[in-house]
Formats: structure tokens, sequence, C-alpha cells
């Protein structure tokens, strides 16, 4: 028996993609989804309730930067870290990997985990796969990632398999300690809530039989559902495109499949096609206060001089309360004016067409129509050069 | 005949304490007021819709800042400062000269204007009295401020005295100026807000004499209203409060008075027991950046580790967005972790206290509460040490 209230329902399919409905412990997803990025348990610029307004259902937060600071005891005694942000809608949380590999100092990976000092403060630390799976349970997100090796991009067959076979044996672990964990078998982990659940982590680089190898693996662990991770990386989107297209099938199809840190509005409609239901990236928020606005039209960069006396809004048909009230004019000016509603209103806007691309993806799909959808999709970023 | 719809009218009176209603072009104003400031067209860290939701009626901008970037030409082939920036209340701009005295490099003061380098580029400009009027009048706020010059605190009593002197000979030149642009007399500048008022300003240092022959002076010149400048600058509390009481008894009743640039909540409630109607201040908003929040019993700074395990919201009794969501663990969280949403969040509820703090100054006016309302508020904000 789960005490997870964890389930997912497949609604409508057309070819591989499908619409459906993911539960957690804090409520129900709509699926396709995007999950805006709250690092530090806020997303950049954009409050709680801003993000409610787009239609934001569920948030991610990082593992690493929470651990660090302020801390997953401090959070746990707090109740959890929905209580601690005032987030009542579901959370899913990282496993810390990605971000030890890519931002901590003095990194060592053995079979032990990952051991590392902290960017902030240079202190000592070490992750674990059990490590990872308390510091979520004390979290309490809905959506607990199990910790898996981030291989850098490019590697070579070999290196790709040894990591991938260690991913395999950290996954084991993993599911060991979050098992342990939800039976009260873990004394000292305070669990904020009873109802997490936990997805495994597709590794295998940009080998197919790696990959294939891989999903058959880690669903043999058995997760709550699975993840694909290691792309976006640096590999041509084709390669990424290919790597998804040989994973998916391998994947139970009742479960939701969550490609992470993915990707332009193209590549999550291509990864929709492929068979993908979760996506989280940072581009719609980096790139909104580095001025990037992602439009119907394509991306345009809110610095170019063109924009000075622009008075349309960033993208005419947009509905967001930016293009409702903001010229490009005024977003450039604040924006060189270095304010900080330049990030507030950029951001806004980007993650308003993330969410409405993912909208209009499930309403696609119910109807019978993602293929034309992604057919005129492709067409309408492709009718204007991007800003440089 | 006045082409301009500017008017004032006071409601209620409780000693020297004033409620009024002043209409602009663009609307209304219930006084006594408070001006959040928007440097450069919008208010750091919040949203117009934002600051409407929290009920401010009427917004300040800089015109020196919009002057250099992204120029008053700009600005005036938008259709003004309302429609660059998306704002449709009233908007008053000061005149750029207390920007030219505290941000400029190498600025020279001479009978005819400020000299001075920009800040952003160091590119040579002149600010006279004229110049002020026709920036002004091609950004189109509602309320123009007149020239005048800012003198360095302390001042001897020649010193203020030569400078009083001046600023009215720059009155007398930026009210003609004015009237000039108003009458259509000024070709090459955009008037893109024909029912812009005026403002005078009355210096005169920490002297009363001169205070109150500066009042009758710029009387005589006869500006829409009146505002107290040369305050605020490093005097105590209590000879601010004294030359705010030697002024007003010499502007006229029936035109709004404007103490420029402050202040604390205590201030304005002093001001307001001695005539004032209207305020402006950077504090809500500036110590909101720095960590510091104004509440109910004082002032909190939330970087203070006591606060790392508050799960009381900033201000028990505020109703507030962020105290209505956002415990002060979080918002400690935010500020340490230096998250753009601690701008937003603590800007919100500053701005909250200040405009409600106004809101509760005008009711009281109304039912001639105010003397026990601030006798109440000193009390409060009394009851407990503020941080240091």
């Amino acid at each position: 028996m789960s005490l997870t209230p964890f389930d997912f329902t497949v609604t409508h399919t057309e070819g591989r993609a499908r619409r459906g409905r993911m539960r957690t412990a804090h409520g129900e997803v709509e699926t396709p989804a995007f999950m805006p990025v709250g690092t530090q348990g806020a997303v950049k610029g954009v409050t709680h309730r801003d993000l409610e307004s787009l239609g934001a259902e569920i948030l991610l937060s990082n593992t690493y930067h929470l651990y660090l600071r302020p801390g997953d005891d401090l959070i746990a005694r707090r109740g959890g870290l929905h209580r601690f942000i005032g987030w009542a809608k579901p959370i899913l949380t990282d496993s810390g990997g990605y971000q030890v590999f890519s931002l901590a100092a003095r990194r060592t990976i053995d079979e032990q985990g990952a051991h590392f000092r902290s960017h902030l403060d240079g202190s000592a630390h070490s992750l674990t796969p059990e490590k990872a799976a308390d510091i979520q349970a004390q979290l309490g997100s809905d959506i607990a990632m199990v910790l898996d090796e981030c291989l850098a991009h490019p590697a070579d067959l070999d290196a790709a398999g040894q990591s991938m076979a260690r991913t395999l044996r950290w996954a084991r672990r993993g599911r060991d300690r979050f098992l342990a964990l939800r039976d009260g078998l873990a004394p000292g982990v305070a669990i904020s809530n009873p109802g997490q659940a936990q997805f495994g982590i597709v590794q295998g680089s940009v080998f197919p039989s790696l990959r294939e190898e891989s999903a058959r693996q880690t669903v043999e662990i058995g997760f709550d559902a699975y993840a694909i991770g290691g792309l976006s990386v640096g590999e041509p989107a084709e390669v990424m495109y290919e790597m998804v297209s040989r994973t998916t099938p391998g994947l139970p199809a009742d479960r939701p499949r969550y490609l992470m840190g993915t990707g332009t509005p193209g590549d999550l409609v291509e990864s929709v096609a492929r068979g993908v239901d979760l996506f989280d990236c940072v581009l719609p928020t980096r790139n909104a206060r580095n001025g990037q606005l992602f439009t119907s039209e394509g991306r345009i960069n809110i610095r170019n001089a063109r924009y000075a006396e622009d008075d349309r809004p960033p993208d005419p048909v947009c509905k967001c309360y930016t293009c409702a009230t903001c010229s490009r004019a005024y977003l450039r000016h604040l924006h060189m004016a270095n304010e900080i509603n330049s990030s507030t209103l950029n951001t806004l806007h980007n993650l308003n067409f993330y969410l409405d691309t993912l909208r209009r993806i499930r309403d696609a799909i119910a109807f019978g129509r993602f293929e034309s959808f992604r057919l005129a999709f492709h067409q309408s970023l492709s009718r204007q050069p991007h800003d440089s």
C-alpha cells in the first residue's frame, strides 16, 4: 500500500503526446506542465500571487541552495518548505546533485557520493544518495528527486556507461533510504510531508543503448515516476530529441515523464511530441533578467536600440500584464536604467509565454489538434529573425 | 482664466491639520497624501498595479534622471510620461535641482542656473529655471516644480539669505517660462499635458525670518500651490517641525502645501499637525531594499539574526500582502540570499504602512480625532525599542 497520494492519469493522447493530471500531496497539476524555477524558495522577481495568476500549478526549488541557506533543519522546524515560503501548491525539489557539479568548489566524487565546499562560505559537505533523500524529506517537497551523477558533456561511451552504472547504484540506495524514511525507520530526520513522492532519473549521455538500459533498470528499481536527466547540457537539439525518443518508450505509460532542465519553447513542443509530461528550465526567468523576451514571433532583446521608440507591447498577441501595460520603449528604458521592475515585468511576460504555451499544448492534445499546433508553432517562431 | 484643472478643496480641519481633495489633470488625490517615489518612471520593486492596489493616488518622478535617460524629448514623442510608463493617475515631477546638487559631477552654480556633468556619461548640461520648466512640460507631469537653489546644511544666515534671494529670482523666471509655455509662446517645446500645474518652493534654511520672507515673496509671484524645500537635510527633527510651523501660516489656506523629501512616519504625523498636505520620501522604498521594515511597533531590520526562526509576520496588525503571506523568517532568508523578491515584498509592506498611515490620518481628521490619533501613534511607535 502506498502512503503517498501521488497519482497520474492520462486523459488524452495524440501520437506519443499525452495530456494528463498528476496528483500530489498539495493538489493536482495539469500536464504537460512547466515548472517555474524558484531556486531559493522564490521565483526571482515574481511574487507567489503573480505566479498563481499566471497559472503556475507547481514550482521547482533547489535542494543545494536551501540546504546551505537557510538549511533544511531550519525549514523543517518551520513546518517544511510550503509553510516556510507560503506556497500551498505542489513543489518539486531537485536532488542537489546538479548544483554540486556546477556551483560548488573543490568537489570530488566517489562511490559514496559528492564531496564539496559551499560556494557561500567554503564549509565542507557531502551529498550522498541517502543525504539527498533526507534533506528533501525535511524540506517536505511533494516530489523528491533521487541523486544521480551528472556527467560533463561530451563523454565517451565508456565513461558514460560507468557513470550510468553508478547512477543506478545510487538510485537503489536513494530509493531504499526514501522507503526507510517513509516507514519511519530514519530517526533524526523530520518528515515534513508524509505524502512525498520520489522520481528516479534516467542517464546515459547521448548513447541510445545506455539510455535504454538506464530506463529499464531504473524502472526495475521502482519509483513513483521517472525523469530524463543529463540532457540540455550542450548537445545539439536533434540529439536531445533523439535521446528523448529512445527513452520514453521504456518508461511506464501510466507514470509522468519529466525532462529535466529543458528548454526553449520549441524544445518543449518537440519533447511533448515524444511523450514528455513535465518540464523545468531557468530560460524564461534568467533570460528575462538579461532582457530577452520570448514572443510569438521569436525572441527579442529589449536592450536593442531599435526598441527605444517602439510603442508596441513586447508581443502583440500576448494577454499578460506586461504586454497589456508596457511598451517596448518603456521596457527598454527600465532595462537600461537597471530598474528592478525590468526583471519583474520581463519575467511575468516570459513565464506567461511558457505557461500559456503549455496551456495551448494541453488544449491541442485534448482536441486532437496537437500535430497542427506543433506545425503552426514552429512556423510562427520562424516568421521573423530573432534578435541576436 | 486658468487653463489647468488644478484645484484644491479643504473638506475638514482640526487645529492646523487639514483633510482635502486635490484635483489634477489626471484625477483627484485625497490629502494629506504620500507620493511614492518612482525616480526613473518606476517605483523600484513594485509594479503599477501593486501600487494602485496599495491605494497610491499620485507618484513622484525625477526630472534629472528622466532628462538624462531616456530623455524628455523621447518621452514627449511617446505622448508624455503617463503614456510612456503606463500610469494613468497623477504624477508630480521635481525640478531636477536637488539631484543636480546631490548626484551630478563637477557642478557649478551661477545666476543663470546649474551647470554639471551627467553621472551616467560625463556629458555637459545646464539646468536653468527655464530649462526645468521646459523639461517638465515635455514630460507632461500634472504638477511641475519650479527650480530652486538647494543649499548645503548647515549654512549661516548670510549664505542662506543670498540663496533664498536667488531662489526667488529663479522662481520668477521659472513662473514666467511656465506661463509662456502654457500660452503657446515657447516653440520647440512639446506640451505633453496642457493641464499641468506648477508649484513654487519656499526656502530659507533653518532661519524663521528667512522662511517667512521666502513664503511671502513666493506667494506674491503666484503659483498653483507651494512647497517647503530645503528641510530633511540633516537638521534635527524639532528644527524641521519649527520651520514648518513658521512657514505654513504664510501660505494660502486654499492651496495644498507640500513638504519635500520628508520623512519618517512620525515626521508625517507632526507635519500634518502643522498644516502640510503632501509628502514624498524615499525612506519606505529605499529602506525596504536595505531590509528595514516600518511597523506599528517601530522599525525592524529583517537581517537581524533574531528573526531567523520568527514565524510572525513583519507587523501582526498589518493587512498587506507581505504580512498576510510571509514570515519574518522567510523575509530574512530572501534578504540574506539577495533575492529580488526581498525588495519587492519589503517595499510592498513599507509603502502600505506609509499609505495606510496617511489613510488613518485622513480618517482621523474627518472625525475630529486627529489629536488623539497623533498621541496614540507616537505611543505605539515608542512601545518597544527599534532594531539598531
